[in-house]
């Protein structure tokens, strides 16, 4: 993340500090999710990451939201743990061969994104409140409450034949 | 990962690989926490990863038992997700200086790893019983089960009032 540096002393500043680490890893989802939606083959699949993509553009302007309300510029600082999940689910776009195998493959590298960000977005909620910005939590719900929603519906998109076929 | 290479041709390989990938993981977070324990402050916290210490040198074991029921030798592959992940906690651990911050950041960083591993045990669990191995699901799931138990609990401490007395 880079961003636990001496600089945070303040429950604010962890806070903003997280905000950035959400806004660089829902911008890194941006960019990697054509691949995955390429590399496809479930149309159900194919389907579900394609209305993800949407979504998760939606997402970066809510946090852009939240920077705005919360009265700071939106900025991103690296962050190693999205970057790892995003370089495996690369590897899974890249180098599986059979079809089926894929497909499972995609889904759990989706599902550990999406796992990753629902603990980020928990987070910054319960530090929303404790700081008294209910608001701001209130539109990361929005965004935690579609990263929920996609986590399974891919659980029953690999339940209702993906795993099946691959096995 | 450096899992999916291009030797990952069947349902089979892949249930493999992603067992070397927790074997891997659950090791790292047997080296990380005791870091974690010495630097919470809340007592209520301290003992949480302490017992969570126990319980995953715990799954090591379980993870070890699964390698052996599908006929597999025990091994590791990188992950740069859980490395990632882990590189975040520990830049928590040393560069956050207020302690009651440094506590509500411990919590966050424990939360990614824990949700990280429910990710990978889910799928890991799925992927057993389509391989119509639902004896290693079982085994795995005894892990997944303390996981989100251990997810909950961090919760609940951060709930009631490390947030607060960060904030």
């Amino acid at each position: 993340m880079g961003i636990f540096s001496k600089d945070i002393r303040t429950m604010d500043d962890l806070f903003v500090h997280q905000l950035k680490d959400i806004y660089y890893a829902e911008k890194r989802i941006v960019g990697a999710l054509p691949q995955m939606i390429e590399k496809a083959t479930s149309p159900a699949l194919k389907s579900a990451f394609e209305s993800h993509l949407g979504e998760t553009r939606n997402h970066v302007r809510r946090v852009e939201q939240v920077f705005q309300m919360h009265g700071v510029a939106p900025e991103t600082v690296d962050c190693p743990a999205i970057d790892g999940i995003i370089e495996e689910a690369d590897e899974v776009a890249s180098d599986v061969e059979d079809k089926r195998v894929l497909d499972a493959a995609l889904i759990a590298a989706a599902q550990a994104v999406e796992h990753y960000e629902m603990t980020r977005y928990g987070t910054l909620i319960a530090w929303a409140n404790a700081l008294g910005r209910s608001d701001c939590g209130s539109v990361l719900r929005s965004n935690l409450n579609e990263e929920e929603a996609a986590d399974k519906k891919l659980t029953k998109i690999a339940e209702s034949g993906v795993n099946a076929a691959a096995a």
